[in-house]
């Protein structure tokens, strides 16, 4: 296992306290979990809380700041959080306009977050979720009934982020969220595995010249293996499904997000960018913002995914808003 | 070689056409050489030109923007660009304020850049040129006669490049610049080597259980190699390596980059930041801003780089300003 780690038990807390050392002025971690919440808090405006299973770093802490999320709650690696845990993280960031939960799908998380807003709701906080599922390549996969949550979550985090700065109330931030959703595709193939610390080994192995296509960012499977392709043969595929699943055209606008796995190099989600831009193109589809980078990874896998996000005019205004977190800066 | 890329003589054409497509109101692409350039041009200030081999993306494309670079030189990958790419990118972004060439110190680079220098200069353009060489690993290496320059290279984009937006002259801009060269020191360290796309195979081997202590950022032998050790030990060497070249105390103030070189997750990038914050914080050292992710890459080569960088107040004042670039970002 080749890793820049201490103790496996410890990735998770000692990670987080990396990133509360880097960006002291935008999180802190509660004292008594693994949450990092805001620096500063919000007083009156819906809170946003997001999370899920460690080793998708940006996600979820880097996106805790002004514009996206309020609280990130960190799971063991690949684990859900416990229902105490996001309990813990409600609770830090409520307030009188409440709480919105985005949870990617997965059972665990589905079911602990659940748990959490009923614990909260108990307590009289006023909460709402959403789950996204944004990842067509699955229908059912190892941990979820119905699609994945994957890349296409931090788009819920940025629009419905900006929606709550605005002051809306918690059924409007909870329809922003649910828009993104209900316009939001992506899909990922895998040129590696990944090693979750405490299990010490791959997730899963691949030969030499094979590829994954539509792996989850769990190392779960896709919808096959075959040999690896040139770069735009697989941007071809994926494209392929999620234009099937959302077609597009020249009436439409979209934002686009080439999310690295973790061990891919910039030098090919560029190289993927520019190929996923060539087919909108080609279908008249206006790119109206585009985000290459490390999103929503899995630990050290190489590869990517590719998420596509159609847009409206409440949409760019609220993606074109001012955010300010350790990983989304836009002013 | 596992890599999403098409024809391997291609990548760097493909990368940057895949740069411009995702920054259009940053970037543009020069029509006649591999070099991108801002899109609204500084009319009456200093202009910055970097850039070196592709491979290490974001560096240099990535920072081409407002309070860093106007232009971005890409030679091919782990080659200096000709002194003609240069030479045209100069032309692209001169003002009579003149032009800065910041240039990490190789062999190749040191003389393509000099020659471009001499043949900007023959046409009545001021330019002036820094080099750049904080890796404290070795003191000559494969392509280096000196220390090499690396990843701190990115604190002399932003600190000059701030310079140069006051309408300092070139003589203060080049000034900024040589006191970061003076005040910031890195050193790195790699798990895996990283494949040349041209050349197919990979630039070095290390045993599974290894790591490669001091390497440079396209491969070139380190200090020794060596059993894979506990993150906080390895961080312990670098770091010792680092202060004893540039001691530090309780009067000192700093800036950390914790740079990954392609393939190391951001997980392990913090679990270092907490160690070398923690080195810190045990001298008095206080820690003014930390960068962690990835600047300054080696295509898919797995490690990570330190850099730190001893401030004053205008060194402060100079790394706090505003930039808006593809890759960095602060307001």
């Amino acid at each position: 296992m080749k890793k820049v780690i201490n103790n496996p038990e410890l990735v998770v807390e000692e990670l987080l306290e990396g990133m509360v050392y880097a960006y002291p002025k935008y999180v802190e971690k509660l004292e008594n979990a693994n949450v990092l919440v805001r620096k500063v808090k919000k007083t009156d405006k819906v809170s946003l809380i997001s999370g899920g299973g460690s080793g998708h770093e940006p996600s979820h802490g880097g996106f805790v700041g002004k514009g996206m999320l309020d609280g990130a709650v960190a799971g063991a690696v690949f684990t859900s959080p416990t229902p105490d845990q996001v309990y813990e993280a409600i609770k830090a960031v409520a307030t009188d306009a409440g709480v919105l939960l985005v949870i990617k799908n997965y059972t665990g998380d589905v079911m602990n977050f659940d748990m959490a807003k009923e614990m909260a709701e108990m307590e009289g906080i006023k909460v709402e979720s959403v789950i996204v599922d944004d990842d067509v390549a699955v229908q059912n996969s190892t941990w979820t009934i119905g699609r994945r949550g994957i890349a296409g979550t931090v788009f819920v985090h940025k629009i419905a982020g900006a929606k709550a700065e605005t002051g809306a109330n918690l059924e409007e931030v909870k329809s922003a969220a649910l828009k993104v959703i209900a316009n939001v595709r992506s899909m990922g193939m895998a040129l590696t595995p990944c090693i979750v610390p405490a299990a010490g080994k791959p997730n899963f192995t691949l030969a030499e010249n094979e590829m994954e296509v539509g792996m989850g960012i769990h190392g779960e499977p896709g919808t096959h293996r075959e040999e690896l392709k040139a770069a735009d043969e697989i941007v071809s595929h994926l494209m392929g499904r999620i234009l099937e699943d959302m077609p597009l055209d020249e009436n439409n606008e979209v934002a686009i997000m080439i999310n690295g796995l973790g061990a891919t190099p910039l030098m090919e989600l560029f190289i993927i960018n520019r190929k996923v831009n060539k087919i909108l193109e080609e279908k008249g589809v206006n790119v109206y913002k585009t985000l290459v980078g490390e999103y929503m990874t899995s630990i050290e896998m190489a590869g990517f995914s590719i998420s596509i996000l159609k847009l409206d005019e409440e949409l760019k205004e609220l993606l074109d808003a001012s955010a300010d977190t350790p990983a989304f800066k836009q002013f």
